[in-house]
């Protein structure tokens, strides 16, 4: 057994170790059923009490009002971006699309071979270093909802308030879920990968307002239906046994921490000591993006050059910091402090910065 | 630990206990990494020797000729209901669907909603009980694929031997994925889910000549295309790390064991077992199904009355011959006789089968 190292990975990322050794434990022999979980019938007694403990959860855990419904779908993030137009676009309806980075412009490409999408504001002209003001985004009429990226994983920004629209937003909350309340009476539809804040990779979880299924689209494959998701309580075909387990054994921990509120407070404050550092640091490390967009999951930063950035990923590695280099596609460095990170792991990297910039600073 | 029991449970279903055991040594701490599996980058070094591992042992147990690819896409069998009409039928051409029970049918309503499909042959005359001779098969012009459910989970009845048509073969396998060898020259995709021969749920592994990528559909949201999960080897998301890492560990154990010629022997010896002690009940049990067509993966069988199946069905429960309820569609007993259930197991349930005859019949 090797010691445990501090993980700032993107995604797939640290899971809280209690829930990894717990499942450890019960993994050959779940409850002494002489099997594991993962042999179980999903229709069984065992599997269900799993399950639908899951869906209490995510609800409760999430402070989804009453009249939201949780569904776990496969396909991650990526299919909800097919999903959302195929099943909410009826004919002569818009989708818009708010283009604040990577993840935002994938959106709009599926939305756009799947309905009618239009882009409400594109960040291209500030490099998708900031999200947009309210008063930026412009609404065509027959906009069905407007679809934001809450935090952009690759670009480090997020959207510190939810924005006033005219239309209800559907959000991809993949990179920040679980970690802020939402305003769920601006909501349609939050979604969003497991693969951070929830768990392994392998599912979605989508919060939708109930109501929005008396009109969603029936003329679609099944299993691309919300609706049919609901009225099965996400088990309308064999569900991802293992992804709910351990999404229910992940919001059990946060639960158990505090809640939302705990997640937030933390993260509030482990993004605020690697800021402050970069803040400090004389121009030594640098944050490329708009002070009021920062992420608080996914922390970007650059060094004075290409070769001082490889030299602290290199040592940040021996120390037992890993996986902070950043989105191939942008390069420079990444932290990503999800809501399993512990705050002695955020302390660790800030003292190698630190000390690193003692070492290399000229 | 409680004793292992004999799950005969359709799906999820009985895994290599072998298997299990090994996963449950590496979870927490994955090759001396200091972290798991689930919580490393898609991107890194060891992800991607796992991911391409079990790439590789697909192909090569399943006997796939080099003009074949491998993909692994989320969603089970039920999302390639969807996906394999709206990747292949273009304008004009449509979809031969053989309705042999509940699952064939369940492709068929997916593929009517999503291309042209229509009916080949339905066995509902016959009660489901039967797959068609070749003759029974019509075929209308502009046919791109006949597709076929190779064996009916929840019916109990298997295509003996693939069949001769003048289009492609597309096959649902879900049911006896890898128990036997395939004419690969008849079949344009062979795809199933993972959660019954290959590992838990949360995936289907789709076979697919890749010729074919060159003509389908790119007009259609980037996750339900075929032709990008290929080109970028399934990684064109966060893939579902753990059910890949699971499905490599049951190919290995698969290879160990004998490949695919073990599988088909062990299928046809471990299923005669169960259908010789029906038939030499004297009419005590009874298989509901023409016995050219039955599955040597799920049989099905029905005892004297309703009362007495329940009886079975607890005495067996206590024997630690777990999940013989047939499905809730068509009542009775199935005894699901996978891949990982071992001679011993199919042993204990035809003494037992036996021994309740003699306790109960008349």
């Amino acid at each position: 057994m090797s010691e445990r190292v501090y993980n700032f990975g993107a995604g797939p990322c640290t899971l809280p170790l209690q829930v990894l050794e717990e499942a450890q434990k019960e993994f050959v022999d779940f409850q002494n059923a002489g099997m594991s979980l993962l042999e179980m019938s999903h229709r069984g007694r065992e599997y269900d009490a799993v399950h639908h403990e899951a869906m209490a959860l995510a609800l409760e855990v999430f402070q989804a009002p009453k009249d939201f419904s949780v569904l776990f779908i496969q396909g991650g993030a990526t299919l909800q971006f097919a999903m959302v137009p195929m099943n909410l676009l009826d004919s002569g309806q818009k989708g818009a699309y708010t283009l604040t980075g990577h993840w935002a412009k994938g959106a709009y490409t599926d939305a756009q071979t799947a309905g009618e999408a239009y882009c409400a504001w594109d960040g291209a002209d500030c490099s998708y270093t900031r999200m947009p003001a309210d008063n930026e985004i412009s609404l065509e009429s027959g906009t069905r909802y407007v679809h934001i990226t809450s935090n952009e994983t690759i670009g480090g920004i997020r959207w510190k308030q939810w924005p006033d629209c005219s239309a209800p937003l559907v959000a991809d909350m993949s990179s920040d879920f679980m970690s802020r309340p939402v305003q769920w009476e601006k909501f349609d539809i939050v979604y969003g990968g497991t693969q951070k804040n929830l768990g392994p990779a392998g599912m979605a979880v989508v919060f939708l307002r109930t109501s929005i299924l008396e009109k969603t689209n029936r003329h679609i494959p099944r299993y691309l239906r919300f609706d049919l998701h609901q009225a099965k309580d996400s088990m309308f075909n064999t569900p991802p046994v293992f992804s709910v387990y351990m999404l229910g054994k992940v919001l059990k921990w946060m639960k158990a921490e505090g809640g939302l509120q705990a997640m937030q407070e933390r993260a509030a404050q482990k993004s605020q000591l690697v800021y402050d550092t970069i803040d400090s640091s004389a121009g030594f490390y640098r944050s490329p993006v708009d002070p009021d967009s920062r992420s608080q999951m996914n922390i970007v930063f650059r060094l004075p050059s290409e070769a001082l950035e490889a030299r602290f990923l290199q040592e940040a590695t021996q120390k037992g910091l890993m996986q902070l280099k950043g989105h191939r596609s942008v390069g420079g460095c990444r932290a990503s402090l999800y809501n399993a990170m512990p705050l002695a792991g955020v302390q660790a990297l800030c003292a190698f910065m630190q000390n690193f910039q003692k070492q290399h600073a000229l």
